[in-house]
């Protein structure tokens, strides 16, 4: 018999409706003769709500506490699935995270699986159950509940389909899958119907998140093919799988973009070893993750340093920065968060050397001006004005025939 | 070190105004040198607002699959405490029932707890924490989520008194402890400084509910002091103590009072052995608690018989007698919720006899019926109208002197 692992995200079992709607689903796979095991994230707003009950006890927010608070709201959307199942008629058991025997390390909030003892579900399956398990949740070698941070669902429907060594397994979410371009912004954006997980990764992190980039780095390491789809219809979604899986190989196979970002810039650092290091050890201290760099060309043994952090870190930035300027003999420093970041992905650019500059031509030809650029193996990405974002995706979609393939 | 078990009721942390109130008063019993556990319920209507949801996926409510729902909210009670806790500088490590060893029998919504294997807590409180404890659940055997039924922090909390020998065990609640009569009936009511385990257990079952029945007989049974006080303000409350610790023995300790039960009589049933056995058959079949039963005198060899339920369960009597009036060949029955019940309760009354007939004196000075009567070693119940309850109360806390004491 054929296993299954399917995981509902947050909007799917928002309300006991959607509940029923996503139970009925599941019990149409079970009564097509396959097994289940299904992975829940809380209901909506459930997380939401509970971290605002925990800011109002006090400042400090002890990691291990908040992870004994947050997993609950998993734990009550599993028992309520599994109860809604019990009244449709198919025997079902929730676990949580423990009880499934998910093991992470103990760094709460953002704890890693670090391996799954099965046999209870295994058990459960085996005895004719559908396994409806808690996502977003393990537990510590200390025996504490931990949380694996947000999306975790993801990871952990993507690490159980790999330790039950599952058929397939399905992540649905609220949309049909991964597009060549957001939909809204470009109509004739087109859904991919595979795609390689270098590739899916890249666009996670750039911003089109259907799944968590986590998540995406667990398939690739257990080679498990992912299926994107929606929970609200029945349309196909997108696999992510294996490149050499893939229909053909294209070029570029998506654009995205970015708006929650913001440029700084500082003028005139010395250019001496360890002043970089003294900048982004001071932001790295903030928690700031820097995205794109330039170290503009040498003057008089002066440099510009500019780059990009995501636009909810600009205050801590400004204070961390501002300090330092200075210190570090800058003559002063720039920033907003005026621009967005336009991003082509695709496994094909890596032989094919003429994608870069077919992507600057896209966006000079609408008169859009480019202020840093940064390149991986398999992706270009552009920082531009924010008010020309839609502009230069709809340009990117037609340059590269996104709509054509 | 002394150690203390305190639990705080599901009004005691309502709110996180409320929490950090007790977290305070947790504090305080720290600072005096004591380790304390805690043991908490579900915040307010947080359980009734579970069931609620539950109740919406459909008419069978799977037990084990409530045990999970319903027990996130007392974890989510216990790591905000722990929270508030550590956020008022008091280490503070929060427990689910499984963390905390508390091991039950697998009768989900109502289990027993067989044990305790008290390491973890042990561990915690040797480390210097404050053991936050969510009550009201445990693990069965078969490593399941089991709750120990409404009320069940109370058990909770004596088990863990006795599991760890703690010098005292504290309940605090929204009244300041066990009085001589209700005293929004009767103004001159006083608060008892003691009483006795078997005094606590009548009152408890007649419907002056401070403490649950089942937690009182875990002190009886391990012979633990436990203090019923106000969680809101400073005074002494009532302790739950062995007999011989009381100050004196005195005849009538409180007069209790039930305005939830229900008349139920049926009439001319024939005098055969097995009838009595059909009628109580039907009703625990529908789960329903009979409490007094009177067979009245026989008449032409055929009984009235009448008895007592919960007004809740009236009609579900009504449908199960109903059924079977005919069958037995009895004439018909009669019922309503138009009465009440109110019991006089005290160890004295073990030897002093004319207790009762001071009871009827009181009720017939002032007019009052008795429509039945029931009696144990230390209480005597009378069923009367309803109307006369707060009449039959205070005449009865008038007759025994219970202000004076």
């Amino acid at each position: 018999m054929s296993l299954v692992v399917a995981k509902f995200g947050g909007s799917s079992v928002a309300s006991i409706e959607k509940i029923k709607n996503i139970a009925c689903r599941v019990r149409d796979m079970k009564m097509k003769g396959q097994q289940v095991v299904v992975v829940v994230s809380a209901m909506g707003d459930t997380t939401d709500d509970l971290i605002q009950l925990a800011g109002a006890t006090g400042e400090f927010l002890n990691g291990r506490e908040m992870d004994m608070l947050l997993a609950t709201g998993e734990q009550q959307s599993a028992a309520l699935l599994a109860l809604t199942l019990n009244n449709l008629g198919c025997p079902a058991v929730s676990l949580t995270g423990w009880q499934a025997g998910i093991k992470s390390d103990s760094a709460h909030s953002k704890a890693k699986i670090n391996g799954i003892e099965n046999c209870r579900i295994k058990k459960e399956i085996e005895a004719g159950n559908i396994v409806v398990i808690a996502g977003f949740q393990g537990i510590s070698p200390q025996g504490d509940i931990t949380t694996l941070g947000r999306g975790g669902s993801d990871t952990t429907a993507v690490a159980l389909a790999a330790s039950l060594k599952a058929d397939r397994c399905m992540i649905f979410t609220d949309v049909d899958g991964v597009y060549t371009a957001d939909p809204r912004i470009v109509p004739e954006a087109r859904k991919l119907n595979r795609i390689s997980y270098d590739e899916m990764l890249e666009l996670a992190v750039l911003g089109a998140v259907v799944m968590q980039p986590r998540a995406v780095e667990v398939a690739l390491a257990h080679q498990i093919d992912v299926e994107v789809r929606c929970s609200f219809n029945h349309n196909p979604g997108t696999i992510i799988t294996k490149e050499d899986k893939m229909e053909k190989e294209v070029m570029v196979t998506g654009v995205a973009h970015d708006v929650n970002c913001a440029r700084f810039a500082i003028f005139d650092v010395p250019d001496q070893p360890g002043i970089a290091k003294t900048l982004f050890k001071a932001l790295a201290k903030e928690g700031i993750n820097v995205d794109m760099v330039i170290q503009a060309a040498m003057r008089d043994g002066r440099n510009d340093i500019a780059f990009t952090i995501g636009r909810d870190d600009l205050q801590k930035a400004v204070e961390a920065i501002g300090k330092l300027v200075e210190e570090i003999g800058a003559s002063g420093m720039s920033y907003g968060d005026d621009v967005a970041k336009v991003s082509i992905v695709g496994a094909g650019m890596q032989t094919n050397p003429g994608v870069a500059a077919d992507m600057f031509e896209a966006l000079a030809d609408e008169g859009i001006n480019i202020h840093m650029i940064s390149t991986s193996e398999i992706k270009v990405s552009c920082l531009i004005d924010k008010d020309c974002v839609e502009t230069a995706v709809r340009a990117l979609h037609r340059k590269f025939e996104l709509d054509k393939i």
